[in-house]
């Protein structure tokens, strides 16, 4: 596997835009996918009982096994709590796209992030889907302009790109995503969009893409918060050539699951390292668990924890904090056999055995926690499993930003 | 039911002290009570797995049955992740403790809050209980000193007391509560103290206790983090020469948990006002939901989000945020239902019906939530089953106090 540049026009008959349609200020704020070839489609959506309309649009669409051609998405208007005229606003998207692309209505996906509760403004979104069908390309810079379309206080674009072989055919698969707040494990809390020509059965990537979100989406947390919109949408248009992958093709299956879980990961990744106000990114690494859920569970409380984030902000090593967070998480432990590290490009520094705490150097934990990238490594001494979660610090900014997000 | 002075101190027979020790720079760190008569004990103690020393050493002596006379607490070291000398230090204290008062080791109770890890300095330990047990007083201002000595980062002490009647004879509770971080819901997450000279049998006492600390302490919310030291314990002296209060006894009963539901109430109220960087404080009442249980989580949920705790630091009318923490809450409800409101001393606003906004004044809507006292008001329209939970705003401030904790 090798990464290759392209973002999500790196996959054969796939190309892409990004446009400024209007939504926003003076930021783009509209991004189109297209695959002139029919696409086989996986989707993992939001646990939130509020699901915004096009989460509702895509489900049925993912659902009902249909090839799809595009995805627009607007990054202004979450289209959420917008009732009835939400859901008929989807559809009236989804059949301008259509139309201007000469495909059918239900062969196009929409998605949208930002404001909850205010209908689309559609003669706007009219406009961006014209300027988006006329934008179309399949070049880099296209890619980077439908990454940069789908931020919203995202300070940079999230996207990547692999190829693989599948069947002796050479493969590939793009990736955009967008962060900033909203996220929490329990399904994507966030837009992604994945594009590949590898074929692939349908139900297989469905299954790959859920178990696949289950250690990279699902294992990341900026703020709690789990939003209402929260899509990954994988389009695979089978351009490579291969032998159709199944459940039953092990190693070509192998050499696709590599793909796609480097793929999320890597964007999993960068969304949370590009946390709302984040300043810090943290990984946190939990070891010899007594069961894989068990695992999932601490890591996913201590990198959700308020208290060790704040602390990890003033590059304190608080591992009490730590600590406390696997205590409440609800998973299985024996608190007193608990090791606990942390480490950065500068070292590591271990600060608990069998749960108590050690002589350490608070200088040298200083320098280790004052890096940009922060690992937090627990062991647990009670079995095989592990899990590793990323997040990221609660800072002075992230407050800033959602104190008065609706203006 | 009447509102009286004198905090611990209110009920017949107890006196109190709160002393400088020596533990921290130059504030009072070490707090006793005492009452002459052995009291009936009840407790709730914190979920977490990883439980301070004190919290198992009082644990057995509420379970065991026995009459306690004094609870001796410090506010600067937890004791926590302190092995078997953490143990041992608890009894050391509470022998220390027996031996000045002239009763039992098994009759005292010990209460530890502060930093994580760090064995109890036990030499400054006896030396507080000494100061400590040459100042208890029956004062006012006794009770204020033992009030002020449990706090840490509290801003203020939290003591409250009132008179009420059970079998003809005049009672008094009174109570005392430190908070102000690591607070959320799940038993205490916090300290808290509560004397009364009413009679009543320890069973009923701690059936009691759990099912208001359901209803009070585990409805706040500061920062999701549940602590490794959360004690809430009631000492029952009987020395009002009630009849014992009896599961039987109906109407003494109600008396009696009217006063405690009163006590703990307005504690639990005054933890999250005096939140960690709290500038607003907020009661979330959700109404007509389908069950007692869903409308709890659904309170919860809401007065524990980032992003909405954000919104309300900026005095930001962000109900997209309410809804989205009521979606993601794991409660049965129909989002399409949802009535919300905010509300405080300018007036009341309502912002979304039937899970739709509605036209409102911004204006109008920032006027009510730039009062530090505010209410968000969600119906659910499912049923009759309601919940109140109370939490304040995420500011700056929390994460500058959490960034250097230790230090």
């Amino acid at each position: 596997m090798n990464i290759i540049e392209g973002g999500v026009n790196a996959a054969k008959g796939f190309v892409s835009s990004g446009v400024y349609a209007g939504l926003k200020k003076a930021k783009k704020d509209m991004a189109l996918i297209y695959s002139e070839e029919g696409c086989v489609v996986a989707g993992t959506f939001t646990t939130n009982k509020v699901k915004a309309a096009p989460v509702v649009y895509d489900q049925e669409i993912v659902r009902s096994g249909a090839l799809v051609h595009a995805v627009v998405v607007n990054s202004k208007n979450a289209n959420a709590c917008t009732g009835e005229r939400g859901y008929k606003d989807c559809i009236e998207s989804a059949s301008e796209l259509a139309k201007a692309l000469g495909v059918k209505q239900e062969e196009c996906l929409v998605a949208s992030t930002g404001v909850i509760g205010v209908p689309l403004p559609m003669d706007t979104i009219k406009k961006g889907i014209g300027l988006l069908c006329s934008s179309l390309s399949s070049s880099i810079e296209a890619a980077d302009a439908a990454a940069n379309a789908i931020c919203t206080t995202d300070t940079c674009k999230k996207e990547i790109a692999v190829s693989f072989t599948v069947d002796g055919k050479e493969c590939h698969m793009g990736g955009m995503a967008k962060g900033a707040g909203m996220i929490h494990p329990n399904m994507a809390t966030t837009l992604s969009f994945i594009t590949t020509d590898a074929k692939i059965e349908k139900n297989t990537l469905q299954k790959l893409l859920g178990s696949t979100v289950e250690d990279t989406f699902n294992m990341i947390s900026v703020d709690g918060d789990t939003s209402t919109n929260d899509t990954c949408l994988v389009l695979a248009n089978g351009m490579a050539g291969n032998k159709e992958i199944t459940f039953d093709s092990t190693s070509d299956l192998d050499s696709f699951k590599e793909a796609l879980d480097y793929v999320l990961s890597y964007l999993a990744k960068e969304l949370v390292r590009d946390g709302e106000g984040a300043t810090r990114f943290m990984e946190v690494k939990v070891e010899n668990a007594r069961t894989k859920h068990d695992a999932r569970v601490l890591a996913r409380s201590i990198v959700s924890s308020n208290l060790f984030k704040a602390a990890l902000f003033g590059s304190d090593a608080n591992w009490g904090r730590v600590l406390c967070a696997m205590g409440y998480s609800g998973a299985d432990f024996n608190p007193e056999k608990v090791e606990l590290s942390f480490a950065s490009c500068k070292g590591e520094i271990k600060v608990l055995e069998n749960g108590m705490p050690i002589e350490f150097s608070e200088d040298k934990a200083k320098e280790i926690l004052l890096e940009k990238s922060i690992s937090v490594i627990a062991k647990c001494g009670d079995g095989s499993s592990s899990a590793t979660a990323w997040g990221c610090d609660l800072t002075y900014d992230y407050v800033k930003i959602n104190g008065d997000y609706r203006s």
